[in-house]
């Protein structure tokens, strides 16, 4: 165990004008390896997941995200090893995953910085997938697709932010449903990913395509299910491409993120064809968390759901990691691995 | 009977630049009283409805509304007596509404313009509440507050546009369910109305008030429902006032009819507070019309519903109350009277 803690802190710094980080807002910093209290454990943290929602600690958003201050170690998604514990429902070995600090170490009880309880990642799994398809972003789009956008066979279910860590779980579930799914993401290479490697039926490149043209074209009888991961001016197309009786699942919307996306024109389309726009929140289905994750390993193991990962490599990459997300740089889940696993 | 057959039919005239009408739409002709055919029945219309929706009529809108053509009538809600019947279940002085042409007289089938069965005013009621609370916009209000609004005991709505024929209603129907009520309309006339009138616990004067403070005021603890007949900015005000597991229906957006109106810019509250926006197609409730009259009816004659009509007098005059709607110059369901009911 090294003696150096490193840890990514808020600085002092003025964020974007949007929603999103910006360089300056990272700070570098050394602490000492903090010692477990009672009741506590000591985590080897081995990977960080960057979201558009690391954005949300650092501004806080709601109750379950209060800003960190200035200084402090910035928080998110990380999975690691239990190193020490000082918990009897956790011992040395484990693996495990919660939203913690992005430090090399980081002490916990058995409620992380959201108040949700530290989960351990099912056995046979990397400490990678327990933070990817096993963690938030599988369960969001497990969630999302399976109580608010419920495919049935045949339908049409359009994913956009298709290639990301949510829209690539979310589009498989949805081929899983018998539904024909296509995915709008931006490039030539995240398209053919989804249709050759995934199985989508066909994409969309939204940095060279005609969106609303393309919807138009490829849904035909419209698209019963529309699964949101970046809102703003392709919600919209999607909207004035709606079946009747179609479900929109707000799970993202990065485009509003980083600055401020043009509002959406055709909300009236839920009226005229009868349609329901639903959000979830994610921290709703703690009780439910169990469920998810034992199904989504069950179709992984099954090689039903395949794993996209994008994974940066050492400690000082997180702050590009994390800001490429807005960019629409990473395919696949964006982790940042700044460690060996221990207990690999 | 007079002999002949004032009609208002669509002009070949340039519409406004957004979705609403313009008076040189609206061109007067007259003709010959038509005689049945074999299956039909001859209807002297008593009442004309004039909804933001009859622009829907002359540009088209979906399939429901097949845009007339250039010197055709108008067509929108009417109610009226059957003078003739060649049809086995209609008799002469049957009391009737449908969507129908915009004249004096007006044969038909079984089935209006929009394909719905012509539907019989119950017993006991006038021709007005035939197209007013026991019509589209009623069971608008009906279906719309009880399958999709669904308040529980104690919740707090919001109405917007609640003073409205659709408003008015719905805003009871959610006192109704034991739910505290909250009114937005332009002008002191109309909160005054809401509030001593119809019993809404409060109301909101967005011509004179801030929306977004007063909801905010008004709603410490969220909007748990928000009835929507308006769209635009006070649609995306109740967005960021809504509670957790709240739930939007889009029941009409006159904002957005006569101009462009401003975008929606908080949809991701929907994500951030686990909330759900529904539209609904009237014309898919068909089916339970007869259930949602039954008990419009009932609640009328228990005197739990009181119906406010805004009742325009003149063939002439329609031109004039259908543009009000734009201005929300009407208070409650404004009706055109064209006529005595003859069977009165």
């Amino acid at each position: 165990m090294t003696q150096v803690n490193r840890q990514w802190c808020v600085a002092d710094a003025p964020g974007s004008a949007g929603l999103g980080l910006t360089r300056e807002q990272f700070e570098y910093r050394e602490s000492a390896v903090p010692e477990p209290a009672e009741g506590e454990v000591l985590i080897r943290n081995v990977y960080f997941s960057c979201d558009p929602m690391n954005h949300a600690w650092v501004k806080g958003m709601e109750e379950r995200f209060v800003a960190i201050p200035v200084g402090q170690p910035m928080c998110g998604g990380v999975s690691g090893r239990v190193m020490k514990s000082r918990h009897p429902d956790f011992k040395e070995g484990d693996a495990v995953t919660g939203f913690l600090e992005f430090a090399d170490y980081t002490t916990t009880g058995a409620f992380d910085r959201t108040g949700t309880p530290l989960q351990r990642i099912p056995d046979g799994f990397s400490l990678a997938s327990g933070l990817a398809t096993l963690g938030m972003t599988g369960l969001c789009a497990y969630f999302g697709m399976t109580d608010f956008g419920r495919p049935r066979l045949g339908d049409t279910v359009v994913v956009s932010g298709a290639a990301g860590a949510i829209g690539t779980v979310a589009g498989q579930l949805a081929k899983l449903c018998g539904a024909r799914v296509i995915g709008i993401a931006g490039g030539s290479r995240k398209g053919a990913m989804l249709r050759d490697d995934l199985g989508f039926d066909a994409t969309i490149d939204y940095k060279n395509e005609d969106v609303p043209a393309r919807l138009a074209a490829l849904c035909p009888d419209g698209i019963d299910v529309f699964f949101d991961n970046v809102g703003g001016a392709i919600l919209d197309a999607a909207l004035a491409n709606m079946a009747h009786g179609g479900r929109l699942v707000i799970c993202g919307g990065i485009a509003g993120y980083n600055s401020q996306a043009p509002g959406l024109q055709n909300h009236m389309a839920l009226a005229m064809r009868g349609c329901t726009m639903s959000g979830f929140f994610f921290f709703d289905y703690v009780g439910r968390f169990r469920e998810g994750v034992d199904r989504l390993a069950r179709w992984m193991n099954a090689g039903q759901v395949k794993e996209v990962l994008d994974v940066a490599d050492g400690f000082d990459t997180v702050p590009e990691a994390a800001l490429g997300q807005f960019a629409g740089a990473n395919m696949g889940k964006q982790l940042v691995r700044i460690a060996d696993d221990p207990g690999a």
